[in-house]
């Protein structure tokens, strides 16, 4: 393991992030030119009334973690943004700058909002360029700077989507995401009956990311009104009444959606879930009885539309498993495998990957066919229990499956298959009321 | 057992499904007087395109079950609608069919859509008409009659709602469901610029169900062109251009959400696995030990919101929790458990509960401090799984737990805990991977 990979004072990557619904890759967009300061402002000052909890749904927990702080990690990990302000209530401060120290966000800080979503926004620009002015003193940063402002509650927000409206603020003074409409819009009368409907092809719906150049979203709230302050929703429709910038609109991917009401956290905590389960890494020890069985469960999984790649161990070029990886299934055939999972849980510790997800670790344990193999283990599973216990404490997820050997190859294929599933199930519903236990293949 | 109740051929209680994510309880509301005949109308044409999957989604499957079952069930269990007439895409004419067998499904049948929303809605109104005609011939039935259009992926539609657009559509000639706007709709320039924001109060998303008399809806679809069969996306809009009826529009409940894009599917998934979780029975056989564990399990499980019933069996009276409840946990301290988990088994499948919701049977174990009791019970482990298997065919996830008995209070209260969270976590993940596993508390 390199030095510089197991720093523990930082997320070992940030930049690997659940890349949301459209069923693209975990991997890392091309790094994008952007030769101007971008800072980005969260608003995240909501009281989730619509979803009916008493926690706003910024602050929602998913796997332990605030819903804000995977938005943050979405826009932090973009190594153009420089930095990041978020809008939260007053009395949401202490909260907000826990969730940053906890999860080790860099480039954030956040400050207290105004009574309406309008106020908040400003008091996050206000506040950019107070830190702009400072940074300008010492360094005499160029312009111009474009300010993006996204909402704290849609966390899947893509780079390249990002860069997208970045480019299109500095060219056109403002830009702004839309969607098309999902349901008619129909104007009513006061008395509650319709009056006419839109047509749909015409219209569509504003959303969040929108970018502006700092001048332009500085000078509309210089100019707007009170009631603009007070009633107002759209941050565009300010841009071209006060500075007469047209935004260039431009379609979004339905990743852009917000978390609004309770059946967006199941959607949410789905979402992210799917994206931690799309591999694992089997590790073998190298041992004559386990690679076979590694590979049968690879091939298993496959056909549980989930990848497997099996290696002998983390070491060496291995190691890059352990900061891009969050499933881990070790697969043994001895007697002492808890040292062996002892050695990988020593390993993930070191990589500080379990500070953003929770990671999983799946013993398989292959006993002999006549073995009363659970008997024996006894006290084994307890001992396993107690580590489980542990390492749940550090947001690692231990499990055990155990296989029993068979000469009889349907019967064998049956067992395989079986690891393979309860592998799949428990790597994707990473349920903490489970870890410890060992399974029956 | 009551010899109705137990009738195979239909399902136990259509009346009984997940009421949604308002928190309401599954109970039914007081049954509303309709003294004219009501039928619906579901298209359920749709290609699935935005939800990015090769099924559409109205048939993708939760829990082994189609969408369009769950909103078909929704509408079924209204006791004073009469008929539902599902219009689907003529290559899916044949899976319709099956699923309204499969799931026993009355008062509906198929017919073939059109080539647009339109098209599709106008043969289920035709349809309906022909229907309407031959029972008139046979019983002169009562008019005026209400048609309800319903979305076909909109399963969490209540009876209360659907009341209230039957009634406002039989006073007015037509009503439709509303909601707030989520976003701000704005108008695009034919270059992608902004042109214009709607002020968001004065609009209102245009949702279903809607409701017609069945002269305004079919003359509308008389009277209509071609072109609003080819474009047009709104019925309340072709009432009020041909019929001259104003439709009043009804605010509706976030409930009344369409499954439109693939996160939508997880949040479905989610609402209904949650409705299904909301409480238990615990079935102690009435034995000095199982009755004080059950009683422990029934306040930990409190702490976690799972509301627990205690019974010492399901006879008498108690035969009720067979047809209302879809969690059952025995709790044994028997080595014949297995028989008595059978006898649970035989009632469940006499009751025919699993129809169109797997069902839960949690078996806890109570042995001795001392006990080996996992080595001791490896046959009848064996024995275990091969009945969970053959239950997991019938739609019963059967699971074990084993929890050791201890005089240590604090390890004793422990355990007890264990076996809530273990138990609540299996019954709201149902997951059919993990059937026969005893797990350790």
């Amino acid at each position: 393991m390199e030095g510089d990979a197991c720093d523990p004072d930082r997320p070992a990557h940030p930049g690997t992030f659940p890349a949301g619904e459209c069923g693209r890759t975990d991997q890392q967009p091309p790094e994008r030119r952007v030769d101007f300061p971008v800072s980005v402002v969260l608003p995240a000052g909501g009281t989730g009334e619509r979803t009916g909890l008493q926690t706003p749904k910024q602050f929602c927990l998913f796997m332990g973690r605030p819903l804000i702080s995977y938005t943050i990690q979405a826009v932090e990990r973009v190594l153009w943004i420089q930095n990041i302000v978020v809008v939260v209530a007053k009395e949401h401060m202490d909260l907000m700058t826990d969730i940053i120290q906890q999860f080790r966000h860099r480039k954030v800080r956040a400050v207290p909002g105004g009574s309406t979503r309008h106020r908040s926004i400003c008091n996050g620009v206000l506040a950019l360029g107070e830190q702009e002015e400072e940074k300008e003193r010492l360094l005499s940063a160029d312009r111009p700077k474009v300010v993006i402002i996204h909402d704290a509650v849609r966390p899947f927000v893509e780079e390249d989507f990002l860069y997208k409206i970045a480019m299109a603020a500095k060219e056109q003074g403002a830009a702004g995401a839309i969607r098309p409409l999902v349901s008619t819009v129909i104007a009513t009368t006061s008395e509650g009956y319709l009056d006419h409907s839109l047509e749909r092809a015409k219209y569509r719906a504003s959303e969040m990311p929108q970018g502006f150049t700092y001048d332009v979203i500085y000078q509309a709230y210089q100019r707007c009104t009170e009631s603009d302050f007070e009633v107002g929703t759209e941050c565009l429709h300010l841009a071209l009444q006060y500075c007469g910038t047209n935004a260039k609109l431009i379609e979004g991917p339905p990743t852009l959606w917000k978390v609004t009401y309770k059946r967006d956290l199941a959607a949410a905590e789905s979402i992210i879930k799917e994206t931690l389960s799309r591999s694992a890494c089997v590790i073998t020890g190298g041992s004559e009885q386990a690679v076979p069985l590694a590979d049968a469960i690879q091939k298993a999984a496959g056909a549980l539309d989930m990848a497997l790649d099996v290696i002998p161990n983390l070491m060496g070029d291995n190691c890059r498993y352990l900061l891009k990886e969050y499933n881990f299934i070790q697969v043994s055939v001895n007697r002492s495998c808890l040292s062996e999972v002892k050695s990988i849980l020593k390993d993930l510790e070191a990589a500080n990957q379990a500070l953003l997800h929770p990671l999983v670790i799946i013993l398989v344990h292959l006993s002999c066919p006549d073995e009363l193999s659970i008997s024996r283990a006894m006290p084994e599973l307890a001992a396993f229990m107690d580590v489980a216990s542990a390492a749940n404490l550090r947001n690692i997820l231990l499990y055990g499956i155990q296989v029993h050997q068979s000469k009889d190859t349907e019967r064998w294929e049956r067992s395989v298959l079986r690891v393979a599933e309860i592998t799949s199930a428990l790597i994707r519903e990473r349920s903490p009321a489970l870890v410890g236990q060992l399974l029956q293949a």
